[in-house]
């Protein structure tokens, strides 16, 4: 029985042209990028290679690209680098209740350092307006992620960063793109944000090498003056899976983008369609979210319960918490109005480029033919 | 010509096992090792045999060790995350002038937050008793190096900890071990510190992956509350390179370290010898200091030019300052009380396991045949 790997908001699995490159670096061009002879100049030129690559997909210089270990970094970097911990005047950060725990975590953070949180929530079909409303000549800076990770639901970023920058043309405003690069186009020119993060282990990259755009100007930074990456990020750069990055982007032109979007579109209508003809079964993402995300709950099953039931017929699906929460409820369902039935109940299923309809076909049957089962010994009341 | 790699002190090169390990998680177990099905939980049982592995090396228990992206941000855990940005009371912290760069730019950070820096010199043969001075009930914590990244001198860390502890039982005691891990034995518990930082790619697995010892109880974090390891470090982890990292620990026993290190000893006493037969060659490492690294100074020869000199017979060394200073004067050179003759001209030679002698008897034929030529055409004067 074929393997059906649905879980590539957690992590797409690593493209082979991507591994293939990695053992490469690792093998044949290990080396300190900052040594200056010809092994270090080389192990340099991989890395200002790879850059170059992702300014394409971000479509911007690729001095404004700084590689860092991963998504959360990035967000660190963007959160804490911009502000001062020992903020006097009491500045404002304005975020969505649906962040990155990673995002979350740095405004606690934040707020022990004296800064004045203040949460819109897309719940409600007002988040301009809420941005907006809140977003004042205080603020330092405005957090809103692209696609959200548990439903895949989008944010009109362009529009988001048009009135908080209307408001405050001061104001820093940070995108994480983890769940949309490479899947959506997330051209900063066309965004107009100043800082964006991304991740490599959602385009086929390994996890721990990821990234984050800072316009010309923006100095975001946690330990400023280090030797690497323009003083953003201090270590030394993992070559090797910087220029498997490179590799995975590549991939993602815009002609790409477009063709793995229409793909994936198909694959969840269908997806979308079939749920819909099950009872009790209720879809939590948006109509309109990207077609890579669709969370679900089977009313009555818990989301273990089922997740552990289709790997049995090796099918492999996300809790609808992320799995950066690992288990705990997750704030995002219960964010967006979601009860205790749903949010326990919460699948999500994520796609990747190399799904195809017969997996989600068979998905689908095994889900129908558990169900009945399921519900039948599940100590859950209500259904 | 073969190629001949001393400059192991930057980036060893990675290991063929540890490639082959990479390569086989990268295709065959790319999962989220937060994920809830099996293979999710596959690759969290990865991560924590690479923990064991690093706890045999270390010898403590794995529970003890966080990894993190590298050593430079394994400092900035330490340094940074033991710390509180609006610190009133002016806490110590005591810190040698020869740290690496990652420290001494955390230490400019918590300058900033308000603490009080004081630094030792081991240039000066009493480092004991300048850190018996200096330590006071004031002081938060003492950041020494075991062994210097451009001179492979040896500091005395166990008898540092005890005289910081007398003074101040509270102390948190910090070794950066970048160049003493899978080299010397670095038992966190003889050493008695409560944080260690080690690096990869000094021992043959890639950049871009490390760690921090913590000892149990110690929680020195950025960003408190995060999902993964242990609550000290967020972000995905980067389960290939652990599992490498796994891998190249496993070739770190207390007897291959003793068997490299008299081995790697021979290498170092041949080039010494050779060395000291030259005119105007001076040695600056310490004459006790470990045998991987060998900091010299070509008098007349800008240690740049040597170095190009070196690479056309396929010789590759490093330049007396550390490459992540990146052609900036050492500051360690400096602070050791070394002159802009020797600062300027200074090379470091720097052993991996593989080295072999007649390595380093082609390295003094070609420096001993190339020195006079470099120092006709050299601009330098005093020759």
């Amino acid at each position: 029985m074929n393997e059906i790997y649905f879980d590539n908001a957690a992590t797409m699995k690593t493209s082979l042209a991507v591994a293939n490159k990695i053992f490469d670096v690792l093998v044949n061009h290990s080396a300190n990028p900052s040594s200056f002879h010809k092994l270090g100049l080389f192990a340099r030129q991989l890395i200002e290679e790879a850059r170059k690559k992702v300014g394409m997909v971000l479509n911007c210089d690729p001095s404004e690209v700084c590689f860092t270990s991963g998504g959360s970094e990035s967000n660190m970097i963007a959160l804490l680098g911009s502000a001062k911990p020992r903020s006097k005047d009491k500045k404002r950060i304005v975020v969505t209740a649906v962040e990155h725990q990673s995002v979350r975590l740095c405004c606690q953070k934040l707020e022990a350092w004296g800064y004045e949180i203040k949460t819109v929530n897309p719940k409600d079909d007002n988040l301009i307006e809420q941005v907006q409303a809140l977003v004042d000549e205080n603020t330092l800076l405005v957090s809103v992620m692209m696609v959200n990770n548990e439903t895949g639901d989008l944010y009109p970023i362009k529009d988001l960063v048009r009135v908080a920058k209307r408001k405050n043309p001061q104001v820093l405003f940070h995108c994480d793109v983890a769940q949309a690069f490479g899947k959506i186009l997330c051209d900063v020119k066309e965004l107009n944000v100043d800082l964006l993060t991304f991740s490599g282990h959602k385009v086929g990259a390994p996890s721990g090498i990821g990234g984050l755009y800072l316009r010309r100007g923006v100095k975001s930074c946690l330990v400023p003056g280090g030797a690497q990456e323009f003083g953003i990020r201090m270590g030394t750069e993992n070559l090797a899976a910087i220029a498997g990055l490179g590799v995975a982007c590549e991939h993602l032109t815009d002609k790409n983008l477009l063709v793995n979007y229409k793909k994936i579109g198909e694959l969840r209508a269908v997806l979308m369609k079939r749920l819909a003809s099950l009872e009790k079964v209720l879809i939590n993402s948006r109509v309109d979210s990207v077609p890579y995300v669709l969370n679900f709950s089977v009313l009555g099953v818990p989301g273990q319960v089922l997740l552990n039931r289709l790997e049995q017929d090796n099918i492999f699906v996300g809790l609808g918490a992320a799995a950066c929460s690992r288990g705990k409820a997750s704030h995002v369902l219960k964010a967006l109005g979601f009860g205790e039935d749903v949010t326990s109940t919460a699948l999500r299923v994520s796609f990747g480029w190399c799904n195809e309809l017969d997996e989600v076909k068979r998905f689908c049957d095994v889900l129908e033919s558990a169900i009945p089962e399921l519900r039948a010994n599940s100590t859950m009341g209500g259904i």
